[in-house]
């Protein structure tokens, strides 16, 4: 990057807000992944005035620009695989509005989606999605993703909450979209157009989030099962009948590495764990755990149901189940993550795939998530220096994408598709769709210096 | 239009499905706002492969094509403003699956949206979009509006249920977007792309949505109020507290249209009314209902609270409620019909507003509609061979429209822009947006045929 670019940022900015050291450089270059791609530069604008002068200046010398918020992403949308500057979001950090009488908040995009839920409840009011790292991800990269997480089997994800957005274009120019009412339906829904987009149609510098109340009384309960396949086919009865608010599935290796984290032993063949929560008002909730508990018990072959209710014993469940995806690097160095869905009926016929790509390509590959909603993440682990590891991972992957497709499902609940998954796309997109997706890219940033290299697989 | 195009769309759909009779015509040149625009022909094609082949005509030859489901639009989404060929979805009109395992359904635009909710309610199911016009509109068109109803306060509205769609488009290539999954986040979001987007981006074929539980119990109230500002109030103060799935409001005038077909007389002084409704399980529903109760009953201000046991009592409530919009024309022969959404908390302001605006004009205005979600109906009643009429009645337009912004609301809830509302957009949306929005229909359909004249102000 040539010192008359750098100095420009620096006007822009201020000079203590751009950095080109190396070491600080190092850290704004990897994300979930465990991949990394140094940027040139990493600027921390202060608002989105500032934003759109680096994004006038990015078109005028044709550097790359791309955004970040905590660097959680699991598919390496935050990642600068062609240089340039990362801009970091963590100055805009402030919740700007809670209005409690039309339940809605304004946050910019660095707020910590945890932040957001602790500071609404002490309001009375809920923000629902709740990605596993909702301890450290922002609120930006959550709208960029259209992050979920364990309660949209109840609630639905990021794009069900999102009212409307402030947006600076790659053009540098900003707009307005959407709404803070509880309906619109003025002009093209740009809104819902750059949730998702994952950083490469605009850059995301306020967000406007219905909320609704807090659901106040929430009841526990831990399922174990036998088989995988018992657990998959509960999961589709339980949804017939009941409305949980979560209903997460771990198979016996999820459930093996993270053990030591669990609040008690489990029993001999325990395969598969169901984690299984309902939510609403006290007397709503005891009537559904009721009717939960009924049908739970009317189950002799289950191995056990336990009622979590204390609050000490609640929080290890979820510590556990939040360690799941970080701690499988007990198991092997690497790990190939994807988040496939597919309808709920399918779960059976996918879980037990996975087991036997597993058996066939000498893999370990486990399986937990978000079973309520189909969204099951399949992680494949391996030693990367092993070439003959590296190339099984990727003969497994690509079949389980195929599988993931016949059953009609998806390549994405959660995650996107970043650089990891971009060479997949055709496997989901016909190429009509593919071209489109193209060619409003290229209306939205016809130089391509706005997150390039990201969801399209090479032309 | 040429003999030979006339001749050429014959073939394409087969001589008895193309008409160009005028008193064929006549039958789609009107919709829901009661202005007529005859087209040069209208077509019935039989699927998405006879739409794509007229598609293709349309940009050889360069006429204009407006896709149409029932004619029930209130802004004229389906009016053939610029002549051309109307494209009727009639024969488009199956249930094409139910999937009760993952609680989907897979129709055609030509469904009817009433029948879709009866067809799945037979199977314990739920489609929740209930617009006023449910008994004849179409999914197609309620999906192109992006259309809402009554119980988008607990629900949500069309937007919220569609998983994916077959679109055709402009240029004649079918698409395939979104899911059948309960997640996705593969690639950007083209279904909510063309949800809302007022057929002017693509023709709909086939809708993929999800459906949930049918919430089996409701329990119906009737609230009475001595003035629109006690109703307004009540509204905010019920939703901080309770979760109603219907929260309509009719003001006096909108009571004395429909006063004929109440299953009961009305007290002395009724300024205002109320309908609410809660759902859910049986039990649920009666602690929900028990609650409100309580809370009303400490309401001595109330005119009177009224609980609707009996189905016909309820059913009486509803065709009332649903007769408000068609009976308006018994004050006057003309109606300007406005659905502007505010921020819960500011319809008190934006109905006394209104008052002000009708004793200052001069003019029958009544407001009713979806108090819950903010959606309020404004209607202006006038006799266009009045031409004082007419001229304050744009006046008083502008204004609403004008304060509507400032409460921080929007100028369409769920009937869109169509030609109505087209020259006010410029008061919500940015000039940026705007633009944005014009290149993306430029893209999608650069030689402007497909449902032109419509959304964006003239130039």
């Amino acid at each position: 990057m040539k010192r008359e670019i750098v100095k420009q940022l620096q006007r822009i900015v201020g000079k203590d807000y751009l950095t080109t050291a190396p070491e600080e450089l190092l850290c704004y270059s990897y994300d979930g992944t465990g991949r990394e791609f140094p940027p040139e530069a990493v600027a921390f604008p202060a608002d989105a005035e500032e934003i759109s002068a680096i994004m006038r200046l990015a078109n005028a010398a044709l550097f790359p620009v791309v955004p970040r918020g905590a660097g959680s992403g699991m598919t390496g949308g935050s990642l600068p695989v062609a240089g340039g500057v990362v801009l970091s979001l963590s100055r805009l950090n402030r919740i700007l509005e809670i209005d409690e009488a039309n339940q809605i908040a304004v946050v910019e995009p660095g707020v910590i989606t945890g932040d957001l839920r602790k500071t609404v409840a002490k309001r009375g009011l809920y923000y629902p999605p709740d990605p596993a790292s909702l301890k450290f991800c922002t609120m930006g990269g959550n709208v960029a993703e259209c992050a979920g997480g364990p309660s949209a089997v109840k609630y639905g994800v990021t794009r069900d909450y999102v009212l409307g957005l402030e947006v600076v274009l790659p053009d540098g120019r900003i707009v307005q979209t959407g709404v803070r009412t509880a309906k619109g339906v003025v002009g093209y829904d740009l809104t819902r157009l750059f949730i998702g987009s994952e950083g490469t149609l605009g850059i995301i510098t306020r967000i406007t989030v219905r909320l609704i109340p807090h659901p106040g009384a929430k009841k526990t309960f831990l399922i174990l099962c036998s088989s995988i396949s018992q657990a998959a086919t509960l999961v589709a009865e339980i949804l017939t009948r009941h409305r949980p608010c979560t209903l997460e599935y771990m198979d016996r290796t999820a459930i093996r590495i993270v053990r030591d984290k669990l609040p008690f032993a489990l029993p001999e063949g325990t395969e598969a764990l169901l984690l299984l929560e309902v939510d609403g008002d006290a007397p709503g909730v005891g009537i559904q755990a009721a009717a939960l508990q009924e049908f739970l018990a009317a189950r002799s072959d289950l191995l056990a149901v336990r009622q979590a209710d204390q609050a000490a014993e609640i929080d290890a469940l979820w510590t556990a189940r939040r360690a799941v995806s970080p701690a499988a690097f007990s198991l092997q160095p690497h790990k190939i993550s994807e988040d496939v869905v597919v309808p709920r009926s399918r779960i059976p016929e996918l879980v037990l795939f996975v087991e036997s790509l597993a058996a066939e390509h000498d893999l370990t590959i486990f399986t937990f998530g978000h079973a309520g909603d189909g969204n099951i993440h399949v992680n494949i682990m391996l030693d990367k220096s092993q070439s003959r590891q590296v190339s099984h991972a990727e003969m497994a992957t690509r079949a389980l994408l195929e599988r993931v497709i016949r059953l009609g499902g998806t390549l994405s609940g959660e995650h996107g598709i970043g650089i990891t998954k971009a060479a997949f796309l055709p496997l989901e997109l016909d190429a009509a769709s593919l071209a489109v997706m193209r060619g409003i890219k290229n209306f939205f940033d016809p130089n391509n210096i706005l997150n390039p290299g990201k969801i399209f697989p090479a032309a």
